[in-house]
């Protein structure tokens, strides 16, 4: 009898704990349907406020438009951004009037950054977009304008790997025009994210980074 | 004249910029004002939500409660948590009856993490805890209760350093319980995330990985 008892006790645990097993499948259900409410909810309240400031960075575009070399003094103020600025890249940035970041409409899929273009002597384009996708699996890609630029002003094809016969000289680097044509790691674009998260939200202080270094230096060199 | 003319011209333009930019910078404002705005009602839907969950993790515990085992063999599964049991922290984890992972009202200040023991030969204590809190500005701290240990079962003194005279046995390693009182680096606490991000949204998944292996296996060992 002690030898038969010991399997059923057994048995009976097993259909327990299959109960409770089953049980808690229902309850997590449950508990996904709601995060996925809240997921919803949260984009949803995103996309309010993507809206709301739509009118602001409109009147903020609209304003920077009047301070010339607003964006390349932004630019050049920000240390991550200067880093990958070359001489040539400041001549052709004082170019840039107008720069405007947009999440996708989803915001979870990507986003996209247009440079708007003076006319200029370096290339024909009056604006050079970037734009980072996530597919539904969350793949990562990354397009962007191909430059069509003025004959022998192809920054990007004047630095990078050293010509037979010719050496470059040490401090030169790769363009910075180079970002439109790179894949590169689309889900860490360190330039793309500091555009989007740090100059965006607000380069204003960027810019007055400048006029405050200026400021302070004795003289007036202009 | 013309002599006259530039610096009358640069300080008009002078004058336009500053213009420009306090108005930019009024602008700024109302942007910066929009952000708090959502993130206020971003962080009063993860509330709500949060509240709305606490039914079904009480159901969830309740019916977890009837599962013996349950939660050594939910951190078992997992390869993480699992690298950092030692067996004698797998015995004692049998005692382990209920986990809860909450996070502060606010949430941007952090989350605890309690632990529910039956009696058990180790140590005295009903509940160990283990919080990580972000003062307001940023720094972070954790905190964690003092395990009261029975005489000679304090598994935190059993490893690390190698005693005078006795080798440790090559495999052996610093107690899971250890984490109860180190400081570490409590903005990036791996055990803490994982409990909190992997184990919390779903430890059914994980308690059921073993069931999979086990019915995999060529006849019943027990
Ligand atoms: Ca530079
Ligand atoms: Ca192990
Ligand atoms: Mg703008
Ligand atoms: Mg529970």
């Amino acid at each position: 009898l002690e030898e038969l008892k010991a399997p059923l006790v057994s048995l009976v645990a097993d259909r327990e704990t299959q109960d409770a097993i089953e049980k808690i499948d229902e309850v997590q259900n449950e508990i996904d349907k709601l995060n996925e409410q809240a997921s919803e909810e949260i984009l949803k309240v995103e996309q309010k406020y993507n809206k709301s400031r739509q009118p602001y960075f409109a009147k903020r575009a609209e304003l920077i438009g009047k301070i010339p070399n607003f964006w390349v003094t932004a630019f050049v103020n920000h240390p991550q951004i200067s880093a990958l600025l070359s001489e040539e890249d400041e001549e052709v940035l004082q170019y840039l009037t107008k720069v405007e970041v947009s999440e996708f409409e989803d915001i979870k899929s990507g986003y996209k950054i247009v440079f708007h273009f003076d006319s200029n002597p370096f290339f024909n384009n009056a604006a050079l977009t970037k734009e980072f996708h996530l597919n539904e699996t969350g793949e990562p890609s990354t397009k962007g304008t191909n430059i069509d630029w003025q004959p022998g002003k192809d920054l990007t094809k004047k630095s990078g790997s050293p010509k037979a016969g010719k050496k470059r000289a040490h401090d030169e680097q790769e363009s910075f025009f180079n970002w439109f044509c790179e894949a590169g790691d689309a889900t860490t674009d360190e330039l793309g994210e500091v555009i989007k998260d740090e100059i965006w939200p607000n380069p204003l202080q960027y810019y007055l980074a400048s006029e405050i270094d200026e400021d302070n230096e004795d003289g007036d060199e202009d």
